[in-house]
């Protein structure tokens, strides 16, 4: 009887599969077994209490469980990850099992009150609490070692066993959310709330992120169009155009902040309390008793990992810069020569070379850029972060700082250096335009039609010219599991934050920078929306708060931007013409002017406050609410305490 | 039966006096009996449950009360307020009176387990809280209006029925502590943790701050010294004690934190919990539901208090400032009176005379910051801020602007406009030590000397010559009302902030500035040290984790002293040869430099961890902990679940 409970609900009627889990071919019958066991087990015995099923194809050789979970075990579950879910009064309160009345949409029967992603989610922690007790190995397998608390679904992923874990699409959902999404030609928002449902938080603030950034750039792009049109040179009018920018980017990153908070307050992950952060997968050591935890797990030494990144990545870093320069200074040769070329013959085809020295130039900074990116994901994994969050950390400053370099420095030696305006103008076009279309095409449109053969292979295959709804689930299934994986929004943001530096560090000479800018956003968000949808598998949801170290990245950019472009407009000549007698007193105006709006810049980001007074007011409620909570159980125990004290 | 608890230890062997209240003379009686009664009244009647004795002296108009409590009543009160304090495991943790048994020194008749600056900050709490229940007005006051909620001693002390109300002094400890304080001379740390034990949190951090900061500018001093006895005027030395000045200023700012954070996790204030902040004393407005609580208080529009800030307050703020701005002119005409005079007849008194100027505008500088500051208090307040941290910020801002521009600007007009560094130098020099020598009579001489006057003549009525420790407690009660209070350290670390500026703007043109400094904070410390203990009433126990806003003010001047350093060096002559065929190159190296070190200043505040790592681990170790613990009970509901589920 007490068995009963968790195998209740795996009658065929109630099961939903939500999680795929493929197995390595040929693993061990004890092996299946003692997971599948493990999964389904109760709490009370360590287990994660969950429904498995194995999928019953054709292909006998395939170890295919589809893994799902009775609704009391959602919501239980949901309690656990501490999700937060809107309450009847409309304010988010953290949801509770005893308090579920209390909550929007509850009602017993009500299936849909926790969203698939939402689900998924709660399926991908508990598989990922689901920890060793006595086991000393995965059995059947004696090199898989094991320790009390380690993750099973980490070691069985580490060594192989387990090939993947992934959600399934909902087909009927996912065809409904492309159509509202990027199925029809309009003008208007994303249905964010409903990426947000499918996708999770992550992705859906990634394209709210986009979509401000479009909207934010349209302005500049607005004023930018006459400077093209009317062939405008004069520099009073690139200066107003700078001075704008400036101020411009400094707001709207300011006011991004507002908006993801509203954003976040609405999804709930703004309240969520940040859950204990487990060790990384790769993470690896000898085992010792984490001072923090009390627990056994593997111990790396801190001093070993600085020496690895003070001794090898530092200067790994150092030589691929210097490298980048090298092959700058190639491009510049052959910029000459193009030159040479074009002045001995002056033709179409000669003036059409000179373009010819940028676009090669920018197809190989995008190459570098993809070779750079897998060594520092090797590298950074080799100086074996314990946590996920300082792996990230420690890869996307490794990545800023070369793509930085990689991407810009030519035009800071062109700017700085060379003094050549209509140079800068003619290289920041080229560069501009060749990445966007060499990361359109790479990023969407490539998998798109590779996975496009493969679907229809797959279709013949299985010789039947049914559309997707109809496919059967084992079918689904198999398409699914081919598919790409989505690697996280790291690209996207990397690719928006180059795009932010092309459009701001030199504003003033190439307004027309943002008009492609946008754009490329416009294109940009039906081409992510796609790979979303089409591409890759559906990957998991997860809570976030905000867009974390971008939002620096951004700033950042937005403060050498000030620097940049009050040098340019320094070394205009219009402006050089106002100080007539002495270019001292250029010089030192240009780096008043630059203090002034640097200051002005760290005072507007000081005094606009980073959350709306409506989502700081619901805050405070919320936090005076759980004090006086604690107030009253102190209240309730003194009486107690008082009763006890009179009676004896 | 049920009354009795309250009234149990009101025996006088228990009563131990904490905290005086001091009604005005001819208080009605009815009123002097509600409100004891309320403050005695059970905690489940909405009284505060305190002991209250009226103090018996031979001066029956005086209506002065003593506040105690039973050892039960304060460990409940130091729940109620989140007293942090350590266990018997050398962990800081909440207290908390089921937890009792698991803290260090706890035992059911250890009376010490408490300060007697927790128990008068537990005392403090507790009267604060105090609330009205149905009174619709302080019974024999109708003009003193009630409401539910409002807190009975607020407006008390807003309608003048209650005088003051201070923590009584323990004569025996007091002397104890300013023995190993101040008594003997001797070269060494100071009892911090007996200051706080003995003054709080706040207190204590101020003199750690000040300690810690004069050990920071002992290496600018002993490297400032052989510039004086050598008269060293090479610029190049300059350039090195600026450099090295400015680095070091930022380590020092960053190491602080690092320090804060040891002192107050020992402290037990780093891991409080934030109290739910109420509106200040003199917030006044209509009555209104306020939107967080839902209680009913006063309420004014944030519109009204914007259009007060910015139509009254900055006006009169940008008047003062052209005001100083003016006061320096003529101060400016009079440097070049006596700089005249001086070449008229030189002489001895003549060149006396050159320092005259200085002193006297040293001397209307602080006049000036005095009454600004009243005004700057009386504007704030009238602002009408609803909560203290509000009021305290806006009436800092306020201070601060001031007094930088009051103090520093006829250095900047000096150094950026006259270009005289003879004439900074002499400036600077005596605008410090003359500011020095002011703030040290006018903050601890003469209140010492006065209260000591007023002490004498108090005896000689008393017609005793008894020492301190022989007066009845009557008599202290009686010394101790009419004691200054103590506003808090916002002066204190005022008078730190423009000395840092002092220090650190000019540095490399008066390296003698922290031998100043140090000589003037040593016995900074003796004479503060001095006021609290002897001049002042004991003030309140406030705790705090960090030394808020100032922080932030201190981080501000340095990065504007690399700003005014880089120009200083900028301007000398000796760089100036360097670069002997363009100003231009002058000028962008310098810019270029500036801009390196600005960025070196960010990137070290960035990498430097503002924890040092045991107090990381230590943290992160407790909130695994609490983490952990509601795991625990989450999984303990869902198991009761699980056996309604099975047995139902």
């Amino acid at each position: 009887l007490v068995e009963s409970w968790s195998f209740l609900d795996t009658a065929e009627s109630n099961f939903r599969p939500l999680v795929v889990i493929e197995l390595a071919k040929g693993t061990k019958e004890e092996t299946i077994e003692w997971f599948t066991k493990r999964i389904v087990d109760k709490k009370a015995n360590g287990g994660a209490q969950l429904l498995v099923k194995p999928l019953v194809t054709e292909n006998e050789v395939e170890n295919i469980y589809l893994v799902g979970a009775s609704h009391l075990r959602l919501l239980l579950g949901a309690e656990a990850v501490g999700l937060v879910k809107e309450c009847s009064d409309n304010s988010m309160r953290t949801f509770t099992y005893s308090s579920r009345k209390t909550f929007k949409h509850y009602a017993d029967d009500n299936h849909d009150f926790l969203t698939m992603a939402e689900c998924q989610y709660i399926i991908k922690h508990e598989l990922e609490n689901l920890r060793a007790k006595e086991e000393k190995m995965i059995p059947g397998y004696p090199q898989a070692k094991l320790y009390p608390g380690k993750s099973v679904v980490r070691r069985l992923l580490t060594s192989g066993i387990l090939v993947q874990i992934f959600p399934l699409h909902d087909r009927e959902e996912l065809k409904k959310l492309s159509h509202s999404w990027y199925g029809r030609v309009k003008i208007g928002y994303q249905p964010l709330d409903d990426i947000r449902c499918y996708f999770g938080e992550t992705i859906a603030l990634y394209f709210g992120f986009l979509e401000y950034f479009t909207f934010a750039l349209i302005p500049m792009a607005v004023i930018g169009i006459p400077y093209y049109v009317f062939a405008w040179e004069d520099y009073d009018k690139y200066v107003m155009f700078a001075t704008f920018n400036l101020l411009w980017s400094t707001v709207i990153l300011e006011v991004w902040k507002r908006m993801c908070a509203i954003l976040t307050y609405r999804w709930g992950t703004l309240l969520m309390k940040r859950q204990f952060e487990e060790p990384r997968p790769g993470f690896h050591g000898v085992l010792g008793i984490n001072p923090v935890t009390g627990r056994e797990e593997p111990m790396y030494s801190s001093i070993k990992r600085q020496l690895r990144i003070y001794l090898v990545s530092l200067p790994f870093v150092c030589l691929c810069l210097y490298f980048s320069l090298y092959v700058m200074m190639i491009y510049f040769d052959l910029e000459q020569w193009a030159l040479d070329y074009h002045k001995e013959n002056e033709s179409n085809f000669s003036s059409l070379m000179l373009y010819v020295p940028s676009i090669i130039y920018a197809v190989v900074i995008e190459i570098m850029n993809l070779i750079y990116r897998y060594a520092a994901e090797f590298l950074t994994s080799w100086e074996n972060h314990r946590l996920e969050s300082s792996y990230q950390n420690h890869l996307i400053l490794k990545v800023l700082v070369f793509n930085f370099l990689n991407c810009f420095a030519s035009l800071f030696y062109i700017a700085f250096v060379m003094f050549d305006m209509k140079l800068l103008r003619q290289s920041l076009a080229t560069l501009l335009i060749t990445s966007q279309i060499l990361n359109q095409f790479a990023e969407s449109l490539l998998p798109y039609w590779l996975q496009k053969r493969y679907n229809r292979r797959m279709k013949k295959r299985m010789c039947s010219t049914k559309t997707d709804m109809d496919l059967s689930l084992a079918e689904q299934v198999n398409m699914e599991k081919e598919m790409g994986t989505y690697l996280g929004t790291f690209d996207d943001y990397l690719e928006l934050f180059l795009q932010f530096g092309y459009v701001s560090l030199f504003s003033c000479v190439y307004p027309l920078a943002a008009v492609f800018a946008v754009l490329n956003n416009i294109t940009e968000i039906y081409s992510d929306a796609l790979k979303m949808c089409r591409v890759y598998k559906r990957p998991f949801a997860e809570p976030t708060a905000n867009i974390g170290v971008w939002q620096l990245a951004f700033e950042t950019m937005s403060v050498i931007s000030v620097v940049t472009n009050c040098i340019l407009i320094g070394m205009s000549p219009e402006v050089d013409a106002l100080f007539p007698d002495s270019k001292m007193d250029l010089v030192l105006t240009v780096a008043l002017v630059e203090h002034l709006l640097l200051a002005i810049k760290f005072i507007m980001a000081f005094v606009i406050p980073d959350k709306p007074r409506d989502i700081q007011m619901k805050l405070a409620k919320l936090e005076f609410e759980s004090l006086e909570a604690l107030k009253q159980q102190v209240r309730a125990f003194q009486m107690q305490l008082h009763f006890v004290l009179i009676h004896h």
